[in-house]
């Protein structure tokens, strides 16, 4: 079926059941940012790729509103589908029920899949389409009917991991949970996020691309700590592990029935971001739902010492594989066929050359030239670019390891650059050291380091479309919550332990874009009479190319910054190469 | 009746009436931050006389909950009085309600005055409260039986504005609001907010200190606009012109009438942090509240060109009292006897000198060494200290002109600075040049200018309690909504056409403050591929002290910034001095 049959095939059902739109989110039943294939609804209907978009369908307008990050994408992706690209204003944001209430007329129904849509979207449309008289038709699947051989869940293995990884035992963190349920007066608790639910159990898997997360739910309350799971998912001495602490398990489809039997009378929190309005939908009437966010998702952030330290350990490995590569990379090009999507290979084949090495963390953004102003361009056959000697090459990739997660953006001059180049990559190079050093009061929230790490672009009148930062997660997602360093007003305060990325760019579409990234960890600074202050200490460990560099455009503050951190590569990635690397690195780390 | 007495009369009134809690709060029936003396009830009830807190009394406890800038002002005026000072930890915040939700048994009642409460505060109350089954009781005035002598309600006379001032007729501003209740699809709108009547009618009074308001609601729709007033405030003529408008003047106390008749089935948009929850409880239940900003509120805060250039005239006019203060505060401190009340009052005498000049825009904060420390400092004949030729002394004073409302902070050094005091100064000088300096793309919010401003401060572990800037009327209040400069994530963007405060500061309890403050307007910069940019002018036009600057700590484009600054003062200023005057501005004014 081509993309305009299949949309042809979704508007005869929704003329045939009088539905005016058809909503499909980028989403599954634990609301994921990556997907299980079965749930990758807007790439089966529209082939649009990115991982953020919802699609809207009416009689006569087929849309996909994504943001700024996939506009070039969005409009090369979608030509011909019969989805037009509508341009988010605000990253994430709703703005289809704006323009649904605008031109539906009251007694209209909009429908969609309650499985797909958060608790907090639905009440989201409720509020702003109900009382124009517009009907909300919450369980329909348009796409099952048309969708021939949907891919079925996953069911790869599951298993735990040990406290000298994580830090905490589960029976730990299930007591930390219950304090919070108490002090919440919730007498049970859903989760339906993945990472959550990894964090929680200490459980690992591999359901989802780059997420080593498991397809579960639990259900928790003081006396009980249920899992729904394909057992068989585990070993059987991972199972008595679980079983043995108090945790039963139940099959994964069983979630509905116990939330439907809660007893009368009884409480529940569930986070409405992180919850499928499915599952809120089977809560009898008599329960009283407590709407919050995950007690997990904050515990989860704050990193412990053992998280921290195994992370540590992980990016001089990951700092090493990139060495490596790049030191390939300025030896190769140019001599040999390097596109795109070999890069990714190569990048690839380093990072799985090192202990512990799982997978990769999301997928690699290798953007030569003008591919390098998509912030999250994936390499395809069809657009697999050759590199040569010229210009700038961005690589943003990552890595999971069962000692932390990765993520890292570099761009190497591979020669020739115009001083524009050279200037833009300056002032990204700028803005990243402003973030990525910033002191900041206790208290400080990442809308602040967002607004410090922007400046210096902003001096010079440029902009980047995307968000500063984001947290990230330990051997987990690598977008993990509640933590943002974006213009976004969300009151979470910057905490010690936490793990964030500082990412700033510069995009010239056409052209080349530029982005440069080091994840960064929350750490004590001075106390002092105007009270406790934070800085960052940078995890990543890998050297930043400084040969784009126009030093008069750096303060001698942030000179010394880059020269002690590439000082500090060359230190801790030394050791871990052979004379030869060891060598190039310490001569690209050559203070300025 | 001491403090104590007046304690024991209002906790006699409780127990007779079996309240648990009495909430005092700082505001009037149009929730405004300058009060009529008739509503200064904290001051008459626990004798603190700061513009922001509330008091809240139980049986057992009587505290004051206010903000960082009062802290040691509170400790002080509470001394023997019965209240003790709370904390807050967020400026504004109702953190006594989680107070109260926690010590308060269900069944506990909470009484309070509906005339002093905000209808957004009486929800606040009525969520965090009611669930917790205590009663709220909302039409208790507990100090009107002790309260002898109560002032009435001022009778000052009213007059209205030309066009030539204000850039707009009151008709046209007029037609705006109603188009704007036209597509909220608001019947009604009820407006109790003296600023934005103020505005609205471009009417002017004198019924509040500081603040040149007249005591008035209005409601308006598409067919009428009624002013409730006492209407012999106003001229035959003005009455005349309002009328012949359409403006029907009805007497102030008939609002209550007016609304407990607005016809069924009709929709009412009201303000909820504006508009007293006792008027809005004289709707009848049949009537849909729509609740939202005023209209009038985000109209008022873009100045129009005329104002704009009166304003730009009138900060001349301020600029050349203000050097004429600093430079007769020069010549003669150390030679006769010269305290901080007799400063305010020749600040005064300067200002009012100056054609079209109306009053004080608010308090004047003249605060010799430790006494700058308190960021809201005013003077009394007991701590009014005398000024040597010795440290730093801080000036925040304003005026109320005809053509515009002035309002700026300036610290000077009168001899002997401590190296600490130094490079204190020059580092909030740098912050208030990096916020009141910013290029900054479309959307910006306050938030976002204000971790710009306090980053240099950041970086040299100093931080300031309150926040970074508000908003300023023209020839109306000097606070003045709905954008602000502070760390809480308010999602209002800084148009074109703002007038804001930039004053960073950092204060040495019980040694020195410093504060420095310009108003800035937001004006268009470069547009280019990566969006339309804005930037601030500098609207007040009155030298910085350059004695006290370390020019090290400052960057190449501050120290540029700070001469040009300077200069342009001079330029300005210089023309309506007198040569000696002038040579000594210039002297002054040199670069360094």
């Amino acid at each position: 079926m081509t993309y305009q049959e299949k949309l042809t095939a979704i508007r005869s059902q929704m003329r045939g059941e009088g539905v005016s739109a058809y909503i499909i989110p980028s989403s599954d039943p634990h609301i994921s940012e990556y997907l299980p294939d079965r749930y990758k609804c807007i790439y089966f209907t529209s082939g649009f790729t990115g991982s953020a978009g919802t699609l809207v369908i009416t009689d006569d307008f087929a849309g996909l509103w994504t943001d700024a990050r996939y506009f070039v994408q969005a409009g090369e992706q979608l030509a011909g589908s019969g989805f037009e690209l509508v341009k988010l204003k605000v990253q994430h944001a709703p703005e289809y029920i704006q323009w649904l209430a605008e031109r539906l007329a009251p007694g209209a129904k909009v429908a969609f899949d309650a499985r797909l849509i958060s608790v907090g979207l639905a009440q989201l449309l409720e509020q702003q389409l109900v009382p124009q008289g517009i009907e909300l038709v919450s369980d329909r699947d348009y796409l099952e009917p048309i969708w021939l051989n949907r891919p079925y869940l996953p069911d790869a293995p599951a298993y735990l991991l040990g406290e000298e990884i994580t830090g905490e035992a589960f029976e730990n963190k299930l007591g930390r949970l219950r304090a919070a349920l108490a002090t919440s007066k919730a007498d049970y608790h859903l989760i339906s996020s993945l990472d959550d639910m990894a964090w929680l159990f200490n459980m690992r898997g591999s359901d989802v691309k780059c997420n080593p997360v498991v397809l579960s739910f639990a259900l928790i309350s003081q006396d009980a700590a249920i899992l729904f799971i394909d057992t068989l998912k585990f070993s059987e001495a991972d199972q008595d592990k679980l079983r043995n602490a108090g945790v039963e398990l139940q099959a994964y489809d069983l979630v509905e029935r116990a939330l439907a039997s809660l007893p009368a009378g009884s409480s529940i929190l569930i986070d409405p971001k992180r919850n499928c309005f499915a599952l809120y939908k089977e809560l009898p009437t008599s329960v009283s739902v407590l709407q919050d966010t995950n007690p997990t998702t904050s515990f989860k952030a704050i990193k412990n010492a053992v998280e921290v330290e195994n992370t540590r350990i992980t990016m001089v490995k990951d700092g090493v594989a990139l060495t490596r590569f790049f030191k390939w990379l300025e030896e190769s090009v140019g001599k040999e066929t390097i596109t795109e999507m070999s890069v990714a290979d190569k990048v690839l084949e380093f990072r799985a050359a090192q202990e512990g090495f799982v997978g990769e963390s999301f997928d690699t953004i290798a953007g030569y030239k003008a591919h390098g102003a998509l912030p999250h361009y994936k390499a395809t056959p069809e657009s697999d670019a050759a590199l040569k000697a010229d210009g700038l090459f961005l690589l943003d990739s990552g890595g999971q390891y069962q000692t932390g997660t990765t993520d890292i953006t570099r761009v190497v001059s591979l020669g020739n650059l115009t001083e524009e180049e050279k200037t833009d990559y300056t002032l990204v190079l700028k803005g990243m050291i402003e973030g990525a050093s910033a002191r900041f009061p206790k208290g400080t929230r990442g809308y602040q380091i967002d607004a410090i790490t922007r400046k210096p672009l902003w001096d010079h009148a440029r902009n980047y479309g995307h968000g500063t930062g984001h947290g990230v997660g330990f051997f987990l997602n690598v977008h993990e919550g509640p933590h943002v360093f974006n213009a976004t007003p969300t009151p979470i305060d910057i905490e010690l332990g936490m793990i964030t990325s500082v990412e700033p760019g510069i995009y010239r579409p056409e052209q080349y874009g530029i982005r440069i990234e080091n994840l960064v960890l929350t750490v004590p600074d001075e106390t002092n009479a105007f009270g406790e202050f934070y800085t960052f200490e940078q995890l990543t460990i890998a050297l930043i190319d400084t040969s784009p560099v126009k030093k008069q455009l750096l303060e001698a503050h942030q000179v010394k910054w880059l020269n002690d951190y590439n000082q500090l590569v060359a230190d801790r990635v030394g050791p871990h190469l052979n004379e030869e690397e060891r060598a190039w690195l310490q001569a690209k780390a050559k203070a300025i």
